[in-house]
């Protein structure tokens, strides 16, 4: 099932992660690790079927000199695909495997049927099935210089252009592109930069502007302080106060043993650094619990009940007189609620905070050339120890591991920052819990360039299957969404002059 | 004054378009070897300063291997320019030494004072001094890797976004992009992909569309052939005469001589082949003169008269009864209009047809890449002879000399064809003598991608400076695209707060 070159990537991904977040402390870095992948598909949802197909794309689309191509992978379901002329709703796939996020964008399958579209869920470039270079791709930097957003962006516009011309049918199908996190700001982009290919785009918690002087570094770290703070009494305070606790219980060798068995660690805590590294991955910790804090039992990073912060914080509500010891006692229970909900896991391994983190390596890069997000914690507006945004460090950091050096405007300048009101046909879609609306489009920029704000969701809920337990915010999202798809699908076959047995269809429907 | 590299160039180039037009015949690159190069600034004109600065540019945007930089030389003028906040027109260069493209445009010289604006001329990578090798930036196809308009396009960014955070009171200009040819191209394609970094763009005789599938392959000639037409009797038929006439004639050694001496050739004919080559470069002749059909004096491509084909033309008035021989003996006077207008030349040469073309290599390198422009004619409609696009010979014959083969659809992908209706605040301005104007935009879009047809104009007229013999109709040009300019300029102050002092300053001119 897994690509070549897999395990190869699995053994470097964790040598670096370790890496950074052992030795190097660069705060951007560890929150940017916590790739947004892993899981399986929830049981209870309906049975999907699509096909897995293969298109050859140019490694390089902006040079010209290496000619080489690559099967790049796609899914297509067209089960409900009103042909001719009907949508195409395609999946902008981001650092991972196509097969995860296609199962876990339930929306795009939910509303397929009644917008007559075709389904279209296509891999990002070095991540999954689709390596330009098999076993080489991740080798070094000279196999890695073809993994850019550029790169994906143009695949996606090729591919589309090439079924277009080749799907009888679909040469006039509008299409829109939908995407999640990462995922979401290239659908965003795709928009921006491809708005002849698509005739519109949902970005779904996209933190475009979590880049160089666009938002405040500490603003995402506030967010997920504030997720722990409304969950249960002095939640984040205790965590704020775990930090100096595991600073002194540390301090001496039984310390360190005590906090391994307390933690059921499965390599035990050895050194100072050691302790560094086990605060870095509870640091983690709370990050993703921030992102998965779904109103449902779900398995998105890992296998977690409903409200999954709420459970967590029921270990934490002690006052201000509690001993180390007990505090980090409640810190042990409240992190196996996130590592160990199914009582499965037989210890906790501090070189991983999600099942399956298959892009790691790949966003590590990305995130060491153009995708450059600062991050910081204060320790007062945020539950976490206080570090500053040293891009320096970061860079250098970059150096050693790649051989590249991040480009910190780069991104502002060819994605346009702030300045993308010219643009047309996008939402963004955040959640109020989700850390990663700090750095997305939270008020509407034009009448067409919208902000949906979901106040109870975290990271893309409104992408997931629905739920009898959906908060009515997300509901609602998704129903303007699914508005806006059908306002762009109208206005592009007005423009073609299409659209006539499928507005036909529509009237038909409820 | 000249960059390195230049005579290993200028030599290359001389090889290859002998090369192209004497063995292979392939009609596009004939006509894409046109660069719209050379000569010197009309000395009639004001004089103009300008300080030359250079901006150190990554060589690959694209990504991050190839970390080196180039200095890309710009020209910069700010003697009118309103700080803070005035606006800058950033003249985005093609294929060609900058300050011939600074010394052509009079036209943004002559609105600098109106607009109180700054004036940027940017230098197009791989030519004139900003060679991203040095001498060695042409040597090999590793070399000619980074040409390519997206780059060019990421230069121009970044370096307006450089002169923004660097020079005091730019922050907040203002930026209207403008060019011509292909040059136009480049700022209607600039303003499409970075809307965040210019406000808007004249695309002044820019063929956006002169790309496969998008328009007839034949309008270029039929347009030259038209312009030949009328302006004179019997023009355009004895042109298309004179094609078999040649061949008659040079089926014979002394044929080949008399027709040498006839036309004055440096090099005498001696074989069929120099017979092809001779009736390329004559059709290379016709071309250039439609071009360049300025209803002044000029000296763009050559020093010529005014409206030069009406003066080619009076050479050309046979009636149906003439012999080849004074047949050719008129196409011979003919061309000496357009090789020896000053009385200067001892001989013609057949392997230039303008003087200085400087970027002649690097612009065949880009047709060879995404700059695929078909063409073909048909004997009937236009006065050529009958030559059919074909890309398979087109795309052998790159291959052969570059090892790059060209991508017939990129340009249509990454820059949008025909579906471009979502952009904003594009003049594409076009002349109604300009063969380019077959692939130009010459109709409305939408309310802010609008076109302006210039009946008298040949190559981006509009952009010269004004002169007495200028037709109403380019004069009716210009003043509209200043229109726009301060309309655009008007729409971005006000998003941005700005321009308070800039109205105060416009009320109080007229």
């Amino acid at each position: 099932m897994m690509a070549g070159g897999r395990s190869l990537e699995k053994i470097a991904a964790t040598c670096i992660i370790t890496l950074c977040l052992a030795c190097l402390h660069v705060t951007s870095l560890k929150s940017q690790l916590f790739t947004r992948v892993g899981g399986l598909r929830y049981t209870t949802e309906p049975p999907i079927s699509y096909k897995t197909l293969y298109f050859d794309q140019k490694i390089d689309h902006f040079g010209f000199l290496q000619d080489g191509t690559f099967k790049q992978r796609y899914l297509l379901a067209d089960k409900h695909w009103h042909q001719p002329d009907g949508p195409v709703l395609f999946y902008t796939g981001n650092e991972g495997d196509i097969t995860w996020f296609c199962n876990n964008t339930g929306f795009m399958w939910e509303i397929a049927g009644q917008l007559g579209a075709m389904l279209v869920f296509a891999e990002h470039r070095y991540y999954g099935e689709s390596l330009p270079f098999g076993q080489e791709s991740y080798s070094d930097s000279k196999h890695l210089n073809y993994l850019t957003s550029e790169q994906a962006l143009a695949d996606f516009a090729v591919l589309i252009e090439n079924l277009k011309s080749t799907v009888p049918g679909a040469q006039n199908s509008p299409v829109i592109a939908i995407g999640g996190s990462y995922g979401g700001m290239l659908s965003a982009w795709f928009r921006m930069k491809y708005p002849n290919v698509v005739v519109g785009a949902l970005a779904a918690s996209a933190p475009i502007w979590q880049f160089p002087d666009m938002v405040p570094c500490g603003d995402f770290y506030k967010i997920v302080t504030q997720d722990f703070a409304k969950s249960g009494n002095n939640c984040d305070r205790n965590i704020r106060r775990s930090w100096k606790a595991i600073n002194n219980v540390s301090s001496s060798a039984s310390g360190l043993q005590w906090l391994s068995e307390e933690f059921s660690l499965c390599s035990p805590l050895k050194n100072k650094n050691d302790a560094v590294t086990f605060k870095s991955w509870l640091q983690e910790t709370w990050v993703n619990l921030a992102m998965v804090d779904y109103p449902y039992e779900a398995n998105f990073l890992q296998p977690l009940p409903r409200w999954p912060i709420q459970v967590v914080c029921k270990y934490l509500g002690f006052d201000s007189t509690v001993s180390d010891h007990q505090l980090l006692h409640g810190v042990a229970q409240a992190a196996k609620v996130y590592y160990n909900y199914t009582g499965s896991s037989p210890c906790l391994n501090t070189s991983q905070t999600a099942t399956s983190n298959l892009g790691a390596l790949g966003w590590f890069f990305q995130a060491c050339t153009e995708m450059v997000m600062p991050m910081c914690t204060d320790g007062v507006q945020d539950m976490f120890e206080p570090e500053q945004w040293n891009f320096q460090a970061f860079s250098d950091e970059c150096n050693s591991i790649f051989g590249v050096r991040p480009r910190a405007d780069w991104a502002g300048t060819v994605y346009g920052g702030k300045k993308i009101g010219s643009h047309s046909n996008i939402i963004f879609s955040n959640g109020g819990l989700d850390p990663w609306s700090a750095g997305g489009v939270t008020s509407n920029i034009t009448q067409s360039l919208v902000s949906i704000l979901i106040p109870d969701g975290a990271h893309h809920l409104d992408l997931r299957y629905s739920n009898n337990l959906d908060p009515p915010s997300v509901r609602a999202a998704r129903a303007l969404e699914l508005k806006y798809f059908q306002k762009w699908i109208r206005q592009a076959q007005k423009s073609t002059g299409t659209g006539s047995t499928i507005s036909k269809k529509r009237k038909n429907s409820p």
